[in-house]
């Protein structure tokens, strides 16, 4: 095996081992030490790959978002028939990560948050994330909207993009602290997205 | 002054501290010793106040909790004439803390919610606040639609409450990340408030 893909393989491997530890004891239960122990690989091995805690954070972070970004991507192209409207759905539903089997990466990505509002390198990786996801959410509304004979103006579908992305985020954080179950969490969820085509514009007067 | 009234005052004044240390440098960064030194008392007198860190960041975190749930509530008491939709409007406002006065409230309520999602005694403490507001923001919800003549039935607005609460979280999240502009979530949100009663329960055929 040619020693770059070696070297990238092993990376993966360490960023699976930050996950999981960042998922038991939160971020800062990641020590390198600790990382290497778990990866079964030497402190020398996590140093080659990494030259501090806040690149091995930052690869663990990316790859999160990137397989957050792949699922999505899958559910789209899954369903090509499928209306934009469930598109929406299933897509909203991909990132806010609310079923038990990726209860572990919200936990994980939840971390990130947080100590992104005091760490600028990671807000840079989460910024990107987040700016690519509006874009991709801003382009479903709009055309869901057109779908259903509501088409609306570019700037109402950032908005709700904006929102949808928000309302993801906060629901995802109160299920993982037992604020909300995971079906009262998509209940909330679902209801949003009905009405982003059936009143969202009536008028005031209605 | 009575030594019950010395201590509880210490207590609050290491509170703030750690408040201060969460703010510079996320949770990971309050160590005892660090908060005796912003605190300018001897770690003597931390460990007197308070036995372990978790008992610690737990009074720190109701602490908080208190001065916003006192926020809310000043700001509903301040204006008794205003409508129950502006009273609804003020108070997602004032728990969502986006203006830059409360940033460090916002960022250390961050970190308390990411570590929650691995720590049961500060999760414990979280839901009971989200219950509590929960409550509040279930009863605005109702009265709000009961005077724009659009009474919903009690899971509505529980629901509603629901959702708002995750709203404000998560735009907090995100203009703490630098992903929106304080403005811009201010006006997510307000869209949103604004379609509680407007269109929220147009039929689908509209």
């Amino acid at each position: 095996m040619p020693r770059q893909v070696d070297h990238e393989s092993r990376r993966r491997l360490i960023a699976d081992a930050v996950c999981r530890l960042a998922d038991e004891r939160g971020l800062e239960g990641v020590t390198l030490r600790d990382v290497a122990a778990r990866a079964e690989v030497s402190m020398g091995a996590v140093q080659r790959c990494f030259r501090t805690k806040e690149e091995m954070l930052l690869f663990a972070l990316g790859a999160i978002g990137r397989r957050i970004g792949e699922r999505v991507q899958a559910r789209l192209v899954r369903s090509p028939a499928q209306s934009a409207a469930s598109a929406l759905g299933h897509a909203a539903t991909e990132i806010a990560l609310l079923d038990a089997e990726h209860r572990a990466e919200a936990r994980v990505w939840l971390a990130f948050l947080a100590q992104a509002a005091v760490d600028q390198g990671l807000a840079e990786v989460l910024r990107a994330n987040y700016a690519a996801l509006q874009e991709l959410f801003t382009g479903l509304v709009s055309e869901a909207r057109a779908a259903t004979g509501r088409p609306s103006a570019p700037v109402d579908a950032v908005r709700e993009a904006r929102a949808l992305l928000a309302l993801a985020d906060g629901l995802t954080t109160h299920v993982l602290i037992g604020h909300l179950g995971a079906a009262e969490a998509q209940e909330v969820l679902h209801t949003h997205l009905s009405r982003l085509w059936e009143g969202a514009e009536a008028p005031e007067t209605a």
